[in-house]
């Protein structure tokens, strides 16, 4: 059963800071076929639904160029997400484990990443495949997949350093 | 060269809205040996110098469990990036393509992500290779790499949802 909004047995929650760091823009939106969170698949797969995501004027312009990738990196913000558990219990059986051993939603800064298909893009609309987050979740970033991309600007000195073997 | 400030030719820059949408805590910092973005790699190598990932508490305690994967994924905030041109020119050509179409730090929301081997953890800090960051860019999130991730949870309906061929 996905967490709705409970801390289950063995669970830690921690006090969040008052203060925030940095601040993001919701970009655009993502459309997909999960309106509930108990129908999101856990994660998403290669041959799953087709799904679109929407760019917010004025970022739309900065799609220019990107039809050169069928693979693409999607940030997007887990907006119905708690912020505060460190151990979870992901199969609610009393045994916890930290956050970030797991690809869980629930966690301090709730960014998801997918790696997704693009199969076409009209105007502002990309349409995809890959995706695993709810109906309306915001976008926050779109990147080239690193394998599928090589930097365009002049390499620099940290790019020939190498560490011990 | 790599950007500082300024607009080159070519690029378009886009007025920002006033309004931000949601707040990110730094959790952490990341020690690299690079302390000027003259010299940061364009990409992470996987041969490349051990750098530190310093978690910072109440977040320490949501490491437990993370020396199970030797593969992560490091989200962290750009923190020296303008985020206001949509269209960039990475050779400084006059050339200019859309921010979306690259790997670029000067985004919207300035989140960069890299694929990092994890070496050793010693209490809140992890030894890791791979990154390209600034010495003292702040952390946002930390997870298991996807390739090497299988779900604890119970799979959902959407797990098994395949589209149109």
């Amino acid at each position: 059963m996905v967490r709705l909004n409970e801390v289950r047995s063995g669970e830690v929650a921690i006090d969040l800071p008052e203060r925030t760091d940095a601040e993001l823009y919701f970009i655009g939106r993502i459309h997909t076929p999960w309106t509930d969170r108990l129908t999101c698949p856990r994660q998403g797969r290669a041959d799953g639904p087709t799904c679109r995501i929407e760019m917010f004027a004025p970022w739309d312009k900065g799609l220019d160029s990107i039809t050169e990738f069928e693979r693409l990196e999607v940030l997007y913000w887990l907006h119905e997400s708690r912020r505060d558990l460190a151990l979870q219990s992901p199969r609610s059986d009393g045994q916890a484990r930290g956050v970030f051993s797991l690809r869980t939603p629930v966690r301090p800064n709730p960014i998801g990443t997918s790696i997704v298909q693009l199969l076409k893009v009209e105007g502002p609309m990309l349409f995809v495949r890959g995706l695993d987050c709810l109906d309306g979740t915001p976008l926050i970033d779109l990147k080239p997949d690193r394998s599928r991309f090589a930097p365009l600007a002049p390499a620099q000195a940290g790019d020939f350093q190498v560490g011990d073997p």
